[in-house]
């Protein structure tokens, strides 16, 4: 037998209705991470929820989990969802339609009256974006074990609110939700998400079968040189912060920028002391690293590394390695079950890379794992605009309900 | 029959009471162009001078004359001084030495019972440093005729205060000071002044008889390129403005910044947005370029300007200069005088090439010109810190005076 069809307008409607929460003027989402939006949203959601029979759990890391109780409470249960925090001028889909979508999934299956075998866990993992408290990721590294809890906690954001303090607030908030353990054995995981780019909406697709997402590394430099006044210091005797920032950043884009697999960027640049008549003294600047291989990304790291250190001689550099995220491809037969659904459904697809990291990530080494993609418009994502069609939306919700019928063994053979 | 001498310790105890006004804690003077501070520095100076005998007069670019009568008030006026304003965060002796010397040297010929040929006028020009109004050398620009008037009325401080109104303030103070016309035929010029450098330190000299100054142009450079994400767009479509930089600072440091003899420095930068994972829209930054030779300059501005358009491609870069001061050569004969002074007095002399600029840059052209430096120790100035030893003080001002001397054809034959 075929599965269900998902609701498209109660769907819509619901994802709406939760854009309403964090709403800003210019039609975006201001729904940061543990904020009283965030609990908000909770409510709203955990709501819907229950009134589909879904029973909500959390952990000590704040993720919230919404359980169809399975058959056999012993197997490792099927997970799918995304995130409900927002980018401080977010958009309403990053996040929210994989949550979302998952929550439609789960009650068509269960309003059409079975009973999956293995429990199948909707979840919003916290701080995603990491735009409050940084880096994101943290609800699904603090489940996978790659980063402390304690680490966790201790972050603040800018007003000097620690993570941990939030944390404890949102879960007293909901006091009668039970508590998991952090990190327990998953099934499978699936995240239905936007693009955030320009494939799927320039191929004319509907579905992207997400193949894996692109490695990134980040570090800070510090360059150190000595400060001078710019019209009686000898050329030969300075020590100029921004000459070797030059050199570096001239290096490292002819060896690494001129592959297009390799993506290379310095987006943050600071001069001090920056008065125009003063030799500078230092220059900080981040490197943004990305490339669907680990071993060129390793090798592109240790690259980065040896450059700033030799081409900003005879200045001083000190690269801080910040974020080493591996690549990661997305199980096969997953991307399989994806594609046949999307084929039977009629719906155009094809296989993406996803350049954007995404808590999946975390999920791919735990247990096979995928991501649905659909398109966003113009690419625009982590903004007011962004904007996917409900077509689109429905089309990515109703794969994930196909793929989940198949992994829970109730509808089709 | 030898110059008088001058009186040091009355030349350094003024210059301790005139570093009073606008003193700041770390014993540095906080006296900008314009302040009360400066208008108070004016009331004390003013008074010295008319003890003495002198006559004080300004002009519509608020610069203070004090004026020694001669014989032959139809003679164009010998001139001596500096300037009273200060940085921010200035010291004791950058303007004010100049100023104070004159004073002494003048006063020290006047009590000799002597009379010159020609008029004798210490000037302290407008608003030298240009921290307070932007850029600075506007009394002598004015004077010369380099800048209109009304450029120079029309520049406003950072609370929004117009230049203009602060000058009608200050005449406003002294409703009884003679007004000269900007501007008249000078018979010399001759301006003492800490080093500002290491030069004379380092060799031992008290004296430094100044050659010329370097020339000076700055260029504001704004690269336009086109932002976007750091993981998704890719590096054949970026037009990234932090990369131009990169490769338009590298080119000119490989032509110009080995060059010993000239100076170039970029010192201001700016990133827009200036965030970690976005591709970098706008780079803004400041060109400081010198050198003695202006042929030489002048070739390096045309170059500057030709490789920051053709290094930025494919982003687009707009140079706009900004200063454009040519170098000058410093009047040999009274290079000779300085010299002839020096030795006889025994301080220890020798030539230096001023590589910041002085007022003393806009009278070369309209008269036989020159400098006295003395040492400052370790090069430092514009700083509270700044130090001039007092016998390096009264040394200058005794050369100054004897060059006065021969000058006014009164002493020495």
């Amino acid at each position: 037998m075929a599965a269900p069809s998902i609701d498209a307008d109660r769907l819509w409607n619901r994802l709406m209705r939760l854009a309403e929460i964090g709403a800003t003027p210019k039609g975006g989402v201001d729904r940061q991470a543990l904020s009283e939006g965030e609990t908000e949203a909770w409510r709203l959601v955990i709501d819907w929820a229950h009134k589909a029979g879904l029973v909500a759990q959390t952990d000590p890391a704040a993720n919230l989990f919404l359980v169809w109780e399975g058959r056999d409470r012993t197997l490792p249960p099927l997970m799918a969802g995304s995130h409900l925090d927002s980018q401080p001028t977010g958009g309403k889909f990053d996040g929210a339609f994989g949550v979302m979508a998952a929550l439609e999934a789960v009650i068509t299956l269960a309003a059409a009256g079975l009973r999956p075998e293995r429990d199948i866990i909707v979840v919003a993992w916290m701080n995603e974006e990491g735009s409050r408290f940084a880096p994101g990721m943290m609800g699904s590294e603090a489940f996978a074990g790659v980063r402390p809890i304690e680490t966790i906690h201790a972050v603040k954001d800018a007003k000097g609110i620690s993570t941990g303090a939030e944390i404890d607030r949102q879960l007293a908030a909901f006091p009668n939700l039970a508590r998991r353990p952090l990190g327990f054995p998953l099934f499978a995981y699936i995240e239905p998400h936007i693009e955030q780019h320009t494939l799927l909406e320039q191929a004319e697709m509907t579905i992207g079968i997400v193949t894996g997402i692109q490695g990134k590394k980040t570090y800070e430099v510090k360059i150190e040189g000595t400060k001078g006044h710019a019209g009686t210091l000898s050329m030969r005797d300075r020590r100029d912060a921004v000459v070797a920032f030059a050199e570096v950043m001239s290096r490292l884009q002819a060896q690494i920028g001129r592959h297009d697999h390799i993506k290379f960027t310095v987006g943050q640049l600071l001069v001090e002391p920056n008065a125009p008549s003063i030799v500078p003294e230092r220059v900080r600047f981040r490197i943004d690293l990305r490339h669907p291989d680990n071993a060129v990304l390793d090798r592109c790291g240790e690259f980065v590394e040896r450059i700033c250190i030799a081409a900003a001689k005879p200045c001083n550099a000190n690269v801080t390695p910040l974020v080493s995220a591996a690549s990661n491809d997305f199980d096969a037969g997953l991307q399989e079950l994806i594609a046949r659904s999307a084929g039977q459904r009629g719906f155009p697809a094809m296989p993406v890379l996803s350049y954007a990291g995404h808590d999946a990530r975390q999920m791919a080494p735990l247990c096979p794992s995928a991501m649905i993609f659909i398109p966003c418009r113009d690419g625009v994502s982590h903004d007011e605009s962004e904007w996917a069609e409900p077509q689109h939306v429905a089309a990515g919700a109703q794969v994930l309900c196909d793929v989940l019928a198949v992994l829970c063994r109730e509808v089709l053979p």
